[in-house]
């Protein structure tokens, strides 16, 4: 058995918030949008069908579970999301992973998507320590 | 029981291909990428989360298959596939629909995300009914 790796890639705009059943949940780290990222625990995969049709149900599950985090965080921070946005690409950074992203009519890039844009916001210390702490109580 | 009826705006972009199970399947009139479009038959349906759990996972089914014909077509092009581009966005047409695209590192928008970018190129008639034949013989 061998450990699970997180792209290095992922280091470098997200942090590490919680492991789900099947998935590395990590909070992208950009204060323009609440912002999920689900990595399957699964070596080696790239695209939905390097998974087994139970790990693919289960991934289902947890991006709407993802997407019920990112409505909360939204409504937290008083910017209730207007749109989820959900999305495997992989150009970039190849192995398989799912953005769950929170959209609002006024987010600055609606309604084009938000991915190779520039622009990203960091979080403060502070924001980040709060928003790891909901996606992990919740 | 009402029939499903796809939002207008598909209309002007993509057609009807076939009924799968869950979806109606569309082909994306653009020549530049094999681009798939998944609708739940629905009704109302927005989000992943208006559909049940059953719904949900045939729907996961029915993107790994619309994912198995795109890289079909991309082969049979000689243009085969290099990552599959699947997503829920719906800012523009709020019809739950997921899209499934076959990206190349060649293909003049990688690797960014296709939409909201212009530079649709329609396909021919012969093409679009070859394309067609090919998503339903499958």
């Amino acid at each position: 058995m061998t450990e699970f790796k997180a792209d290095p890639a992922f280091e470098a705009g997200s942090v590490f918030a919680v492991d789900w059943p099947l998935c590395q949940v990590r909070l992208q780290d950009d204060a323009r949008f609440p912002w999920l990222i689900l990595l399957p625990r699964v070596d080696g995969a790239v695209e939905l069908d390097d998974l087994t049709a139970e790990q693919r149900a289960a991934l289902m599950e947890e991006m709407v579970r993802a997407g019920e985090r990112v409505r909360a965080l939204g409504q937290a921070a008083g910017r209730p999301v207007d749109k989820l946005n959900t999305a495997a690409l992989g150009n970039v950074t190849r192995q398989l992973h799912l953005h769950v992203v929170g959209r609002r009519r006024d987010d600055g890039l609606w309604p084009d998507p938000i991915w190779g844009r520039p622009g990203a916001v960091p979080l403060s210390a502070d924001d980040k320590a709060a928003l790891l702490r909901a996606i992990r109580e919740a």
